[in-house]
């Protein structure tokens, strides 16, 4: 194996177990690739009471400007019933030309495309004058608190700035030209309480059925889009996550209602003003009528977009070079670290084929590895020795 | 003790722990006064596999036309945690007029007061020439199969027709005089199943979310009346009674959502054309959009009056002649054993005052045990022998 080899690289970081928070060898091999490449490295540890220890890996070529990081975590979501695989989850056999394993696109492969093609570039340019870096983490598929966001602080800490953001995540839908993320969308979880008074069915008006209240709150909040959509965004949209009462008796009215929600928001609001909406659109069906609570859970995950420009052209345009296909500029689908990496500079998404993360049988081509590594490597070039 | 008198009958019975299925000498005890009054009695034993025998009581005086039959049931909800009342729940202690324990009003008040009436005429009236039973049970605070309508199907099976029957449940909301039942509503009960497609909540269009359709199926039910009431009944009324996901995960929408819902209906209704309405509404507001089940409970309560007529007028007359009150005609509340006597003869329920029943410091008046008791001998004396 030669550490420009993304196939072998991603062979050998599958085959560290590496679910959260388990390091499990995989960020001590990607270190070990970038020092013998000639990064400065450092393994940093986050500790939280409560939470398990998190590793995370810090590696930097060069001192000057541009600084472009490439972000990326190392660890994977369980697999499950390993029998119910193919091959062994973390055994990294490739058949047919398609490579098997947890974490193949989500995103080891992403991660070993990174590492080969900036070895590729730093090697075949040693005085290419900028900064080529990377910020791998061990929790992002956990609770994220010990990796990225305090990674990003303490880079910060050390005077680190960077100019750009490629984060590696699987954003391709179907092929590898499909699409480019260039923001996400915000996630905002309430939680409602409708406090009624129990009773008897026969004398309903005896009592107050918070069921009954709590079906006209939720008919209020689904009544209306929040929004209708953004220049880079679809419409803000509201999915009731549960309703729990836990009466057994069908002769009692209950006493309380209980119900979640989450909203993924665009940039037409910010957690507070969406609350604020939220808040009124409950107030006014509520009336004098039906008396409820609602508690928002603490939110990071604000609703951001990178705007379309020199950099994102940059990368549309080496995608285009290398698959033929022009990518769809994106803000669809759940959260991911990038909302941390937005606050430090513009970051991008661009990885593999994320059709089988998180399900049995996880894996990415082999062809695709390679492309993606062609197409980092062509980021690289154009950004630090523009035509 | 004489056994005319009405509160000694009702210490002597509340002493008796006779909570549900345990008869606890309650049943013999009646027995014993009856027979010693000249009634035949007879005790007759019912068995459900699965639930426990019930002993159950027969007695009837004389052999001729008109047949006037009391109700009721000795046995007795649980007292809850005895330390919470003022006096021990099994004790039948007299404190300033009123008589304190478990069943003072539901119903061991009623039952010796209609004890210790029928006594007395047919001490006073030997040769009446009609006849008076007593069918009582100590299966109505339980399951309620193994009472009354089994002794019902007994009676009918030996040949016993009955014409008039009082149920000696408590009526009376706040004073003797306020309320006469002459019919109950019916009860149906509904559990609903909407079936949703699980998946991640920044992807809805993957999903199919089923608390929406929920709630879109409860608000279809809410939105408009069953019906606006009817000469003896008020409209009928539906309360949900639970609605379950049980999803801890606020970023996962879920697959399935159950709910349960109790309708108390009015003789607009059999529970057959309150099912189709119901399923009519289900299926109008689900359209193609919500995939859903709904079941319905078996139920035996359908609705039912007693039309207002001579022997209703003649109840009433007898509580407003030692009341003062002129008593309403109700078809309010509950369900009760009525439902099943109203398929052998013409029913009416008037007993104490209901306010404390099921509750801690069940009581009744000592005053009002006395003048149910001489409401109920006035109404014999005006059945067998009218003016």
């Amino acid at each position: 194996m030669t550490s420009a080899d993304p196939v072998a690289l991603a062979e050998a970081l599958i085959r560290c177990p590496s679910v959260t928070p388990d390091e499990a060898g995989a960020l001590a091999f990607c270190e070990k690739v970038l020092a013998e490449a000639g990064f400065a490295t450092e393994r940093v540890t986050f500790s939280t009471p409560g939470t398990p220890d998190v590793e995370n890996l810090y590696a930097r070529c060069g001192t000057g400007a541009p600084y472009l990081l490439f972000a990326g975590h190392t660890d994977v979501v369980p697999p499950g019933d390993a029998g119910r695989w193919r091959h062994d989850p973390f055994s990294g056999t490739i058949e047919d030309g398609v490579l098997y394993g947890r974490g193949a696109c989500d995103m080891k492969g992403g991660v070993a495309a990174m590492l080969a093609a900036a070895i590729r570039f730093v090697m075949a340019n040693p005085g290419f004058g900028g900064s080529i870096g990377f910020l791998l983490t061990g929790d992002e598929e956990g609770p994220a608190v010990n990796g990225t966001v305090k990674l990003l602080e303490w880079a910060k800490a050390r005077g680190e700035r960077f100019d750009h953001c490629i984060l590696g995540e699987p954003t391709n839908p179907k092929h590898l030209g499909d699409m480019i993320k260039i923001g996400r969308r915000g996630s905002l979880t309430g939680h409602l309480t409708v406090h009624g008074r129990q009773g008897h069915v026969a004398y309903p008006h005896l009592a107050d059925n918070p069921v009954h209240g709590m079906v006209r709150l939720i008919s209020a909040l689904l009544a209306e889009p929040l929004d209708a959509g953004t220049a880079h965004f679809a419409p803000s949209n509201l999915e009731m996550t549960t309703f729990d009462v836990g009466n057994p008796a069908s002769n009692v009215i209950p006493a309380e209602a209980r119900a979640t929600f989450n909203i993924r928001f665009n940039d037409t609001w910010l957690p507070a003003t969406l609350a604020a909406e939220i808040e009124r659109r409950l107030a006014a069906a509520a009336g004098n009528a039906v008396r409820y609570e609602v508690a928002f859970a603490p939110t990071n995950a604000t609703a951001f977009v990178t705007e379309p420009g020199d950099f994102v052209t940059l990368v549309q345009d080496a995608v285009e070079a290398h698959t033929g296909r022009r990518p769809a500029l994106s803000t669809t689908g759940g959260t991911s670290d990038a909302r941390f990496i937005k606050d430090h500079c513009p970051v991008i998404e661009y990885g593999l084929v994320g059709e089988t993360m998180h399900q049995v049988d996880e894996c990415a081509r082999v062809s695709d590895i390679e492309a993606l590594t062609a197409i980092y490597e062509t980021v690289l070039g154009r950004y630090f020795m523009p035509s």
